[in-house]
């Protein structure tokens, strides 16, 4: 087993049977039927030439994606977010332990725009997610270890795309890391949940505000032991603050919840909740107006990344933007005239 | 007297004066020299020059911002905001009027993305500051009346060079309305500062979280007859949830004040904490470094707004946008599929 995350390793290393093929599965359509025959290696294969920045891997990418597509969109798509230590792996593999039992399919990708420095995930997730990384009904994969948060972004969505197309029920799409991921990650999902942990009086620091109002489930874990009472004290003060903000955009209020996720205690009640937060959404519209509303985002999300993107990297720009940059902040330019003169120059040099 | 706040009228109905000179005031040398010798009626005119969206006038705009440059940047700007009936333009006349007996210059402009749509602030503006629209050494200008927020910005911003080289000290940017204007007026001002109400116990609503969180000092106004104890009560509480949130970029702690802007009790106790803002950040070098930030900030802004704008109103992609965007939601193509469709769209049709 365990045939999943690797990604830098050569495909023949992974799985013997695959080493006679390897160069001759090069059509989209291949991918797309190994995919869709639930073959995790070719789905593994299939999401590397989706993050490859290699023009040639680009258009395969496109074409599997565009025969993924009206196959894809079945499945639940959950963020699961929290600072580190709080237990993000342990609660995966508790209430993805549940989901296989219930014989269904998870996916759990990750996304963490600060694996370019890090690297060496990959070895990481097998550790922490001993169940689910061999069990045949998981697919653990890291996340794309380069690229941009919004290029990061990108590979996630479409890889979702594929997850679907090979029939995973649930995606999970954890954040690595805090602070800059978690607003990407919830335009991604149909639900966010955020994990917590009981501190000691401090039950609002570390976390930023701006993530407990995204959330649309909290959790409180590690509430096993000695640390029973404080995370029932901190679900009633999450809830007093919940009962402050406004209603999320579903027109659901939050709910805190306390868990063990390595008792598993707590983590049925939880699932429950899920289920029952895609029920009730799907009954009022707002899950697929969400899904909308989330594919029209990235179509503007992913112009507007490319325009900067040509932009920053024409040429002429990347020769003197640093002088214009300097010029701006001792003042002798305004910000202004100096964005219109590098917009001049990009447009009267675009052979690039 | 009431010179200002007269941009939608005929300049020679402002000031006899420049009656003759209607016609003659082309060249950018004139409006700076107005501008400089202190003449509001042509400071207005240059501000009316700089928002008008003319060519012919954005190409004088850019050579009087140019002039003035070397002139600018020696006031303090301040950013005001709060909900509407928190008093904010009872507030500035308070505190306005003590700047003023302080031999000071206070410029106060608006920042009110909505007013596309109520029109009329002009009016608004004399009414609601009387003390202040009626004094020589103030200078009101409402909100440019079109424009996205990035082009109001930036039209405020420009602003603020053409009142600082006209010998303001103080800049009062004050934002109508809640909600989308408040991080862009963060942006350019030196020092941030929330109004707020004692309410019946829902200290915390109305006021969106990342709001209070970007305030350097926070006012609670109206603390007068019975409302002394609720707004006594109320600051206690601030200070409470202020204490759990990390220290604001400038590594001072936000404070909180009350006041009665109408009653004239606790202004000077502000105007006296905003002085020592200044004087702190200035010591710690984090006023000079947070303008250098802005200004580099407003650089990569402008160039971004514009590279949409063009990508935007591009005549083929104003064709088919709305097409594409309605597949993408039906799911029928990728939203990176799309927008690649519309970037080479865009691309091989450059001439617009």
């Amino acid at each position: 087993m365990a045939q999943n995350n690797y990604k830098n390793q050569p495909y023949d290393s992974v799985n013997p049977s695959y080493k006679q093929k390897r160069g001759k599965l090069k059509g989209a359509d291949e991918y797309v039927e190994g995919i869709r025959s639930g073959n995790r290696a070719i789905l593994s294969m299939a999401i590397t030439v989706v993050e490859s920045s290699r023009e040639s891997h680009q258009k395969i990418a496109r074409e599997i994606i565009r025969q993924c597509l009206p196959f894809s969109g079945n499945s639940v798509r959950i963020g699961i977010t929290g600072v580190p230590g709080v237990g993000k792996s342990t609660f995966i593999e508790a209430i993805g332990k549940k989901l296989i039992e219930d014989e269904k399919k998870l996916a759990v990708l990750t996304v963490d725009p600060s694996s370019t420095l890090t690297k060496g995930s990959i070895l990481g997730d097998k550790t922490r997610m001993p169940l689910l990384s061999t069990n045949e009904n998981a697919f653990i994969r890291p996340s794309p270890t380069s690229g941009s948060l919004g290029g990061v972004a990108r590979k996630t969505r479409e890889t979702i795309i594929l997850c679907e197309a090979a029939g995973y029920d649930a995606i999970f799409i954890e954040t690595v890391g805090v602070g800059q991921s978690e607003t990407t990650v919830k335009s991604m999902v149909d639900l966010f949940l955020l994990l917590m942990l009981a501190g000691a009086g401090d039950e609002l620091q570390g976390i930023k505000r701006g993530i407990m109002e995204m959330a649309d489930i909290l959790a409180i874990n590690k509430a096993d032991g000695e640390n029973i009472q404080q995370a029932k004290q901190a679900k009633l003060e999450y809830e007093n603050g919940l009962s402050l903000l406004p209603p999320t955009p579903s027109g659901r209020r939050a709910t805190v919840h306390i868990c063990s996720a390595l008792r598993d205690t707590g983590i049925s009640e939880i699932r429950k909740e899920m289920n029952q937060y895609i029920e009730d959404t799907k009954k009022s519209g707002y899950f697929d107006a969400n899904r909308e509303n989330q594919a029209a985002y990235w179509l503007h999300q992913t112009v507007e990344d490319q325009l900067k993107q040509q932009f920053y990297n024409h040429p002429e720009i990347k020769k003197v933007l640093t002088v214009k940059e300097a010029e701006v902040k001792k003042g002798t330019v305004s910000p202004f005239a100096a964005a219109q003169e590098l917009l001049r120059l990009a447009q009267t040099n675009p052979n690039h």
